[in-house]
């Protein structure tokens, strides 16, 4: 992959076509808005261009979503928004993975699987690049592009708490709010808002929390059940696996999710300097520091002796 | 109360010593942040300067207060920051009522118990104001006033999600963690950080969960005895109230918390128009249009069946 300027992007841009604009699966907010915000203003330049997922996106976006007219083509040229590996793009857009023209991206971990590529590692939300990029082609952010962008930066900031929320992406967030961003009504459907399945199965997961080493260690469980009994989908987890981090005194944070019989997925989250990937990397699985997971097969007591006698010897470790 | 411009009120606390900056009891991010921040811009001018308040301030701010000298004499000039009226100022403060010389402060209910005041009531967070007032002085801001300020603005907007997250709120932040505040720190203490006594109430405050009115009313209950089973102090219940109007489809949410012996205090919100304050103005209480609250006596169940009966009323003025 070549990389290239945000400026020789809008050049590539702005002598193009029938843009296809590929987000990624499992998509969200910054994909999203990336996405709709990067094709609202090639229509505003006389083109046509169409935002496509292989995942149904969110109805939680449907403010984006829902009043932007489907446009049919042959595509012209195409690019990738917030796609760190071609796998991401999931199987319904896999057929395009060869033809990708550009890729915008802010993941460090890109695999470079497009033509040319704009990747800022230091963004922290791909929506930040697609603002800039916007700008360089000369369109004017309108509310719809703005609104696109808020969610795009509000949402990869989990609305502005992360570490990554930097001085510029409050600077952006302000900028899509003076160009008309409704972000009192996206900050409300996004954050503030929760299902009656969601809340059902946040308090069975709670019920579930349990301490190990002294309170430096929390583990809560999501059971197969618990998804059936609360009514919740997929979708509504987002979140859950945070739960255990949060607690005060908590270094490590463990969330065992079963997946089918005897199979479970496990997340973990650390702060003060706990490495997750360490403890997962042990199990056969990775990640980044604050964020790992991986697959222990076995019952239920078993995997929970399994992950937190890792997070033992982490805790040790870091003596 | 004379109401005056920021520059007039850089003016007069240039022109002062020995400055006494009076917070709101039960004390939060907003008036601990304006009083430490302004305390530590006019140190930087030579001055003495020390901000009180009537409470004792939450441990959560020690980042702020514990690193702060603290300063001991004779005041000669008397400031309160945050505070709408003079009864906010309790009852350790009230000995400075008459002689509070300037006034600060964003909200438009203020009653003018000052001799001056600058009184913004378009200001997402008061610190907003502090801030000018610190450019205007002619300090330079510092990572640790920059913190002040950016607590100030993070916490009066529920971490940029309420509607009072403006793009001056978002400049603001913008500025400040460019002048050194450790928006990251700050954000994970305040919001993404939860007792285990919280979390354990929050998981009794769950249970409590009814639905009401076909899922538009939502009704949770903190008893005393959860108070005391879970731990939780009084300013652990901080966002308590804003559960049930966060689910999905409800319109009305409400609180019902128990005081003392057959004695209730009844929080309400409200959206998608419907009136808290209406409601709880037949029960002899009072508030705003989204947030209001009243106290009821009696047995639980029949406190329930009055709050819940005035919400239904509201609901069928609605249609």
């Amino acid at each position: 992959m070549t990389d290239i300027t945000i400026k020789q992007a809008a050049e590539m841009l702005l002598a193009n076509d029938d843009i296809l604009v590929l987000m990624h699966r499992s998509p969200d907010g910054d994909t999203i808005g990336c996405g709709y915000a990067l094709c609202a203003a090639l229509r505003k330049l006389g083109k046509r261009a169409q935002p496509v997922c292989s995942d149904i996106l969110p109805r939680v976006f449907s403010f984006l979503t829902e009043s932007f007219e489907q446009q049919t083509f042959e595509p012209g040229f195409i690019v990738s928004v917030d796609v760190a590996t071609e796998t991401l793009l999931g199987e319904g857009l896999s057929v395009y993975k060869d033809r990708i023209e550009l890729c915008i991206d802010h993941h460090p971990s890109n695999t470079g699987f497009a033509r040319c590529g704009v990747v800022d590692g230091s963004a922290g939300a791909c929506a930040l690049i697609i603002a800039k990029l916007i700008r360089e082609m000369g369109v004017k952010f309108d509310p719809f592009i703005a609104d696109a962008i808020f969610t795009g930066v509000a949402t990869d900031t989990g609305c502005f708490v992360f570490s990554n929320a930097s001085a510029e992406i409050h600077r952006t967030a302000a900028e899509m709010i003076e160009n008309g961003a409704d972000s009192a009504m996206i900050t409300r459907l996004i954050f503030e808002t929760k299902s009656r399945s969601r809340l059902e199965l946040e308090k069975m997961v709670l019920e579930s929390l349990r301490y190990f080493h002294d309170g430096r260690t929390a583990l809560i469980t999501v059971t197969s059940a618990m998804m059936m009994l609360s009514g919740a989908e997929e979708g509504e987890t987002e979140g859950i696996a945070s739960i255990p981090r949060q607690i005060e005194g908590v270094t490590i944070g463990i969330t065992v999710r079963e997946r089918g019989e005897g199979s479970y997925r496990i997340s973990v989250r650390t702060s003060d300097g706990a490495d997750a990937s360490r403890i997962c990397a042990a199990l056969g699985g990775g990640g980044h520091k604050a964020a790992a997971g991986c697959s222990i097969e076995g019952d239920l007591e078993t995997v929970i002796k399994t992950i937190t006698d890792a997070a033992e010897q982490e805790l040790d470790r870091m003596i």
